[in-house]
């Protein structure tokens, strides 16, 4: 394959980060397949047409089936409402697309599995855009925990919060309705976390689990009523891994002054290595080596000894930024459509991550320990 | 009473720390009875000579009974192992002195229940050593909580680590024994936690908990031999608070990196207020104001605006030293004396977070919630 | 103008830079006139044919005269080593074209005066990539020392430290030779925190100086031979501004564990505001309000409230990278070519930059107090 | 000598923090003479009764001859105003005494040298009031660089802020009177960089430097007056150790936000040391060991791999204060007394400090640069 053929339908948020991504993505590596930006979808088409021409795709339209349709399309980009992925991920599958789907991947765990199983059936590549396992600095801190640089791990802790719905008085919108927008804060911020934990940690076994709804109604715009919020704001589980180890997370999306905390930390036999999102270009590391006057947590600057960093800036130190870890996400699918190994997390990976937040939300609704194992997209709650 | 007659038991860690504390505090505060340093215990009786020396108390003997029975000693401080504590605390009421105990209380809550019912009706002043109460920033703390000034709390999150036991090869000791030494992380760390966490939450109402022995055997030392460690290293829970609000916290001594970490965050409607033990002179709050491109936490360094940092030092900024709080605790706890009120934590007082922790035990053990209300002295695990 | 065609000389570290703002600089900015990638140029000729396909420019040649004098190019980027700047910026501004060059400008400040006049006489927009100027911080940080936000300015500390040439045993390079490479740390890191500097407080009237080369000599690569390193490694100066301001600044390139350091401190009458680049997307600000109990150091983190930070991400904290910096600074570019204003710094604006480190340099070879308005490009060291 | 008699001179800031220190210096260690705590002296008498009553003084007096007659006094600490510091320490040196002098020693040169000579003459022991010397991680700072730990050093940049000036409106005072309170940020602050930069790097041997009093005149409390500052806000010096290494230095009394900031960093061939009062407790390090992936700074707490630490507290990471720094300072007065040796800094000692801060002075004065040689207690500006 000479060139990849790209179709993109959202513009929001996460459509731009793909425009973004894919449009950079042949300066940054020299080593994929040329990317051609084909066919944008939004709504209405003349929103389609501006956007377009901004992001520099060769033609629009308003209606998503055409972009799975387009044959000059190799690679459908699902950035919309998360309530649309499965409709469309398992369209462009149908179609013999490849995907790359936001996360979550779906409002529910059924739909999770039946995009699952379509691209099982496909054989195209999937890709979900977990992309703070792109960044190096987290990449490196799987290869140190893998390698035993803190022994074996014995414990973890991570959170993920943001403040985007702390003021009481934000706005009702169709995002606290659970039909619309699935689960809240797990949905939106806690499965990043689930992703990067079990990259760190192996699989969960079991969860259990407490959710709070802290404004229990939101003022609608516009008006004097209040609309009650389905889903929660803040999520907090205690874990066992697979491999009988403990951890703890929690997540929340009413967390005044945090804008994109996510922080976690690996205890081990011989060590403990701690992350902040908000510090993204750091690593702390602490080893023992017996010497207590010299032992201490050590700040590693993410650098060119940290691949990919170096294609983006050969100097150590100057700062990735978070689009570039789409644009590291967009070069690991294109290294597995042009080689054709899985890129991951693909569907079947992604959903072992939605799995675990869709258990932690069952365990605090039953109140009541849940494996990973009795979590099914058939057996919805 | 125009002076206070000092017994000590016990010269370790805490012991030490009491001495130099009574030894500062008329100094640093001129409003409370003058203290003497009166009688001093340890073993043996040559080593409680040398101590007495050297802490300066006027006189040393090998009996801890002599202690509770002399009639120069107005308060009997307990620094023993806490398997000691409930005996020496209960005969020092009994001999109506007041009494200056360690945390955690003791081993199990039947005992800490004890000493609770003799401290009410001996009429004598308790407090227990929960020092890290008495950092003035801790205090304008929950001040700040109490006042609104981030709003409602709405959610916790509480840390406190220690790598003491964090090495797989450290020796096995008497701590090891459930028996001996009662809980493990729980009891040295975790009951400190609690202690912080009720003042800026309120009570607790239930608990859900998993607890973890991370090193199951320890070496016995100069032998081949491993013997069994029978208390937990690593301790986690989901919490509610009467409040209804939600929380979690998490305790672990093999925490490898950590020296002295108790972190905790209080999340409110209106702002978010942050602390680390280990930087234990800041206070990190948030406050929305509105104006997003200003806010931000706000780095808060202890100085004489919060009281009493001024009777230590009156620049700011200068540092509080971890023997500064006990002298704040020895400080109320004279007042509490002087003035006929009750000092906090008292034994009634501690006696909450001991339950807290034996809750938090018990609902790992059982694998189930534990209100605290179940728990109590008469109904042990 | 409905499209800009660029030229881009140099492919290394700023030559991508460039490559990848240029690219993105539409799909992030909609407002500006569409960017071709026209012609790149790099040696040999095969290079720049294989880096003109990954960077996605059209055209490729191994003769930058040719950039110069191509129809179809509107703006030429310099990114060639510091000695080539005169040469091809005079030429390319002598050929109509706009001109977006590397810094330093050049390696003397008579050079360095000759693009500046150059630049006066074309008519021609030009730009030097002072990138650090284009954080949105930054830009807030100046926009609340202008307006008060800290008082009046009355002192200026700031350091700009790498660990590149902090190993004695590193080769030694063209880069060691004056008439190579022209100044060391000044020209290399320097300039860039005097672009700071001046944007905060205003034009620097004097500097006394003095500087350090830390490793006299270096080792030849592949032989026995060490060879002299004619510039400084350390440089540090004691300012005053136009405004009667006292300030310091300090450089080094020897300054093991430092990848990007870019620090400085504003003290105002009312206030501090303090900048890091390693942490490049936090301000720090204190703002004297009088309650002692409560103020303290600010930790703002970059979000769309700091404009164009929306146009990358439209939630705050997420993170810009080095390269967004390359991007916003192009956008600047072109909105100047577009709208017909001058850019920031132009020729002419950088001119003052490098007037403050010949300055540097000459301060501390004549031991002496300089005034700026002494130096200029006619009255060479 | 089995006990050491204590006559205290001033009960402020400095006259509590000795008080607390000779009354803690026992318990915290047991290897020094016992001390007496026999005279104290301040004005009028009856708070100098008051004052003996809270810090445990014997007796008390209004007459600071006194304390220096008094047989039963060994040591006398003289913490009055700098004015007062050369007549008291020489007087009590005549009359047999060791001297516990506060920093700085004396308004001028001339006063301190007279000191230096009667302190040589008298065959007495001294100690100035350095404490920032006694913090065990500074020790263990400069056992690291003399051990070679970041190579040879070959830059030093320090800082000492506070803002107890800052305020344009705060009350003007005697300090403001150069005959009265001497130097203005250097006496106060900056000689104590000095004495913490000077165990670093060694000697200085020349200065160059700028001053500024960024608050000319301050207003007259209680009338509509403003009287002018005579003593600089803020000064910096550009430095040459004998060894030849360059340095910089930077305080500030004016500098908001700063309540106790002594920042300073030691670059090395190696690697680098970096400290902040601001976190006593801590001290960063990085030193190269070639492993770019994993070399960063490494944050050590203070503990009891540093002594004395662990006479203070067993167990690393739980802080020293402020106060403790004295103590350790007492304890080291205490040893040299009881063995012969020297105290550091002793006057001589001390008086190295109070040349670099007048040379610094001297410098921006005179627009030149001064060496350390040419400055004598002879030779006043």
């Amino acid at each position: 394959m000479t060139s990849i053929g790209i179709g993109l339908i959202g513009t929001g948020f996460m459509g731009k980060a793909h425009a973004l991504a894919y449009r950079s993505v042949n300066a940054v590596f020299g080593d994929v397949p040329e990317v051609r930006l084909e066919l944008l979808c939004d709504q209405p088409a003349d929103k389609a047409d501006a956007m377009a021409r901004q992001f520099g795709f060769a033609r629009a339209t308003g209606d998503w089936r055409e972009v799975v349709a387009d044959p000059a399309v190799h690679i459908v980009c699902v950035t919309t409402p998360n309530k649309m992925h499965a409709e469309m991920a398992v369209a462009a599958l149908e179609a013999g697309k490849h995907v790359h789907c936001e996360k979550p991947m779906a409002l529910t765990l059924e739909e999770a599995s039946r995009m699952e199983a379509a691209a099982k059936v496909s054989g195209c590549k999937t890709i979900v855009g977990y992309n703070y396992l792109a960044n190096p600095i987290y990449q490196h801190a799987r290869k140190l925990v893998r390698e035993g640089a803190i022994g074996k791990p014995v414990h973890f802790r991570g959170f993920v919060d943001e403040d985007y719905q702390a003021d009481p008085e934000t706005a009702w919108t169709w995002r606290a309705i659970r039909a619309e927008a699935g689960l809240g804060a797990l949905g939106d911020l806690g499965c990043h976390l689930v992703s990067l934990m079990q990259g760190l940690m192996g699989p969960v076994a079991t969860v259990v689990a407490d959710v709070d709804t802290v404004h229990k109604t939101r003022p609608v715009e516009g008006s004097d009523e209040r609309r009650p919020v389905e889903n929660e704001d803040i999520a907090s589980a205690l874990i066992r891994f697979e491999s009988g180890t403990t951890g703890l997370l929690s997540t929340s999306r009413s967390a005044w002054g945090r804008k994109s905390r996510i922080g976690w930390e690996v205890h081990g036999t011989a060590g403990m290595i701690c992350f902040e999102q908000e510090r993204m270009n750091e690593l702390q590391i602490y080893q023992n080596t017996g010497n207590k006057a010299a032992d201490g947590f050590r700040t590693i600057l993410t650098g060119p000894a940290h691949p990919p960093y170096g294609n983006f800036c050969p100097a150590p130190g100057h700062q990735l930024g978070f689009n570039d870890l789409k644009t590291i996400e967009v070069w690991n699918f294109l290294k597995s459509i042009a080689g054709g190994d899985r890129a991951y997390p693909d569907f079947e990976g992604a959903l072992e991550f939605e799995k675990v937040i869709h258990a932690i939300d069952r365990s605090a609704a039953r109140k009541e320990l849940i494996s990973i194992g009795q979590v099914s997209g058939g057996n919805p709650k």
